[in-house]
């Protein structure tokens, strides 16, 4: 149990989830390593070992390319999102990455009020050190109906 | 980065939502600073910059009277509350201020059992140091439809 | 304030809230003491005074024995939970005990997809150190009204 790497790998999941949160997808692809791969699945795929992912994104390019094409079709962007954070777990590996897993919720507003939770799941995650990047962010949502194509990243 | 203050900040960020999720709003006043100031926005005003806040207090004593107003409205109390913070992000101003930004939700639990979301946003502060008092308390709520009349402060 | 502590808890509460998402029930007694207690209650009922608990075991051999009839009960399992922590406070009792105060909130999300914070509340604990394990875990829930015969534990 080391303090201070709990609270910094925390500290970069939440500045991840503001990001999000006020719109700043341009940020988002910096969170990651130059390589670094964002995947979406279910839980229901994870466990019984389906490759297929919801979405798959490998590179900075890549994240940038969903970024623009999120920013193409979200003309409006009537909703909003808030990312809510729990129970972060660490598995050091050596001395330059750690795994984390976290369990999440992300809570969406529509503009006439109306508040649902959007998604929930874990982050299974790869961060590489000193630089505090995701290698790999893996998000494993609860529920196998959902609609990623006009939402934010999770 | 530094781990105490961090850990000192979201403390207080607990207690004040242990105190209102447990109803004891008259404890709520002295987390804020003698002059301190509580205002209640929408995001939709925050990035508009319009200034009309939903709600806005200054000083204990308007505090004070508006727990007055309260407990002479809710005389029922019949619904529950259950504050939930995430993603506690802190920047140093000086060595007595020190900014906080967070995500919060808070779940409205009837007495018939029915539970919503009743409100989610983020909490934009300005703590002093080393009273560990809100000097400013901004609630930005992503809903611009809900009512805070006869709802406890979040 | 020990930092060390609150992250050690922390830690604690996290690992309870991954193992019962990740329905490896057969791990929860692990995280009692021999003779740990596990209580659910209503906030109505604990602020009434009124000592009868939804549920109650006394003892790891009790907390094996829920898990068996939960097992021999919830064949098919369709849901999924995700438990929320927030707001964590602690209060040591001595060198060897700490009570923790903790929200929490529990999303379930069915097969088909629907997605419904099945309960929140409070975690009243007693903790013992340095083996962090629960010497009682309450669970005081904001609802009067829920079904926790077909849940897994809370």
């Amino acid at each position: 149990m080391e303090p201070q790497l709990q609270l910094v790998v925390e500290h970069l999941h939440a500045r991840y989830a503001h990001a999000l949160d006020a719109d700043r997808l341009e940020d988002w692809p910096q969170f990651f390593t130059e390589n670094g791969t964002y995947r979406i699945t279910t839980a229901e795929n994870e466990e019984r070992g389906l490759p297929l992912p919801v979405l798959y994104a490998e590179g900075r390019a890549m994240l940038r390319d969903r970024v623009a094409s999120l920013r193409h079709a979200n003309i409006y962007e009537p909703q909003r999102y808030r990312h809510m954070l729990s129970a972060v777990l660490l598995e050091p590996v050596d001395a330059s990455v750690v795994r984390s897993i976290a369990n999440f919720s992300v809570i969406r507003i529509m503009q006439d009020g109306d508040t649902v939770i959007f998604a929930s799941g874990r982050y299974l995650d790869r961060i590489v050190l000193p630089e505090m990047q995701y290698e790999e962010r893996v998000v494993v949502c609860d529920s196998r109906r959902f609609d990623t194509l006009l939402a934010i990243p999770l």
